[in-house]
């Protein structure tokens, strides 16, 4: 693929990453607020200015609460395409749209870890493989969401398209979910005192793995996508309420325990990849990309002909059908 | 110590694993109301019978809802000892009440993995230094407790004395909540579909491992402690009800987040374990030792004239105070 002009605005642990991933191919130029991360990247032998003409991709990256003031200051008539790495894609692609930049906005989210912070702990390598969630919705451009998709998978990003919606709801059930029961399962035991501790062996461990995580991190995680976690807290509340009911009564976890194996083991027993191609003019693409992420499908390669992806095998799967990353 | 006369009824992993353990010191008899299990445990060496007559401790390793009658078998005049493997032991412990069993009633619970099953699983490797919890309650007799705490602690194990009820409440918070969250976690994922199965990585990873278990074993040990664990998890859905309201309002999940992040920290980061010597003739010591369980410690050795274990040294540590296995 030909060089792109892509600027990076915030240069925390994934801004850094993208930007230090971007630059050996593209002309790549960053920017943060800080002054100290600024002489870091200059010290990586990035290009620091916060000069955004004649740039063709600006990748938002930093945290989301200064989201929406990086966008509106993005909202020129003839500007870049413009993309973010937030964790969250609802918010910001409202931002998006309050901005004027409705078309030329693609809503990102390379999905790479989050423990981390910081210029300091940016690493390309972090990118290498990884599903990077792309946004696409009615009234996104879609030759600009193309030539972001050909960005990412040209850095070897695997490409998911999905709607923004469909990414939060998603992630709520995937990483707030996860987040919350862990920090509540350690509190639990927390309140069991020492003797509840001796007792803890893997079962404990793992479940509070995650209640790991420095607080500040989950808090933006789960506060971020406040909408869609709550709705699927509650109906999670819901589930362990009548598990609670059948325990205080006579019943039985069995329906849930086995609910949730049947679920783990459909996961985890990943279907086969199998290839997918995309014609680039066919007119149905814009269908036919939403269709591959909800079928947990992403695209390796965007070429100025065609799409290359794989997507699970389904058909022969004895699981949800889930292509493993 | 000297030799015991043992006899194991029961031989699925736990018992079987007892046995196994106890044979080469002891004089150990093993029952299993399943004959092709009886063939097995004599090709394994063991010496199978029903009669217990002259046995000093009987273990029952029999399925929970076994226990009962097994105990009211037991029910003789001057009969032996009688510990059991049970995960839950408030039940047990009235079982062996009703049937007559109290002052020699010793609850036991081998900290212990509960993932596989049946005889073929046995391994007495699987009790080497494993935490082995030992009820002591009101009506214990002592001198019938420090028999089978010798017993134990000769076998390798470490002793963790407690009350049935404290037990319950403890593996309810530590091992039934944790399943039950891990369950729940995996169906909320299993409703996302192969877009949120694909977008899942460690968190959801950890998160769902236990869901993993047979379904039939998590119910067994949720059911099983039913009291205990209604309560604990009915307090942490009050704990979640909270999270979900700030996120359905304007709030953050930051206070869980905080409060779940220290618990784990106080849990993971183990206090040094310091030594114990408890005098055998000591007017105090059944209160002793449930004043060294309820601080997570243990014992290693029960020799007679003193008791020798650790507790974690909760002077100079940054957590709760934990023994670690």
């Amino acid at each position: 693929m030909s060089t792109v002009r892509v600027a990076v605005v915030g240069l925390g642990m994934i801004g850094g990453s993208v930007a230090r991933r971007f630059a050996p191919h593209h002309d790549v130029r960053v920017w943060d607020s800080d002054p100290a991360t600024r002489t870091a990247a200059e010290h990586a032998g990035l290009q620091v200015t916060d000069d955004l003409a004649g740039t063709d991709v600006v990748v938002v990256a930093t945290p989301l609460e200064a989201m929406p003031t990086v966008l509106s200051g993005l909202s020129t008539s003839d500007g870049p395409l413009v993309t973010d790495v937030g964790s969250v894609k609802v918010p910001v692609l409202a931002a998006a749209r309050a901005a004027g930049l409705a078309g030329r906005y693609v809503g990102g989210h390379p999905m790479a870890g989050v423990e981390r912070s910081g210029f300091a702990a940016a690493d390309p390598e972090l990118l290498a493989g990884a599903v990077w969630v792309l946004t696409l919705e009615d009234d996104t451009d879609l030759a600009g969401w193309l030539a972001v998709a050909e960005l990412v998978t040209g850095a070897g990003g695997r490409v998911l398209p999905t709607t923004a919606a469909a990414h939060d709801e998603a992630q709520a059930r995937i990483s707030g979910l996860p987040h919350l029961l862990s920090t509540a399962l350690a509190v639990a035991g927390g309140i069991g005192g020492p003797l509840a501790g001796a007792l803890a062996a893997g079962s404990f461990r793992d479940g509070t793995r995650v209640a790991g995580t420095r607080p500040e991190l989950v808090a933006a995680l789960c506060d971020g996508n406040r909408v869609a976690l709550a709705r699927v807290l509650a109906e999670t509340l819901a589930e362990l309420a009548s598990a609670r009911d059948a325990l205080a009564g006579d019943g039985s976890v069995l329906p849930l325990a086995t609910a949730g194996h049947q679920a783990r083991r459909a996961w985890a027993e990943a279907a086969p990849a199998v290839g997918v191609t995309l014609d680039r003019d066919t007119p149905n693409l814009r269908d036919d990309l939403l269709a591959l992420g909800a079928a947990g499908g992403s695209l390796d390669a965007v070429t100025s002909q065609q799409l290359h992806g794989r997507r699970p095998d389904v058909s022969g799967s004895p699981g949800q059908g889930r292509l493993r990353p």
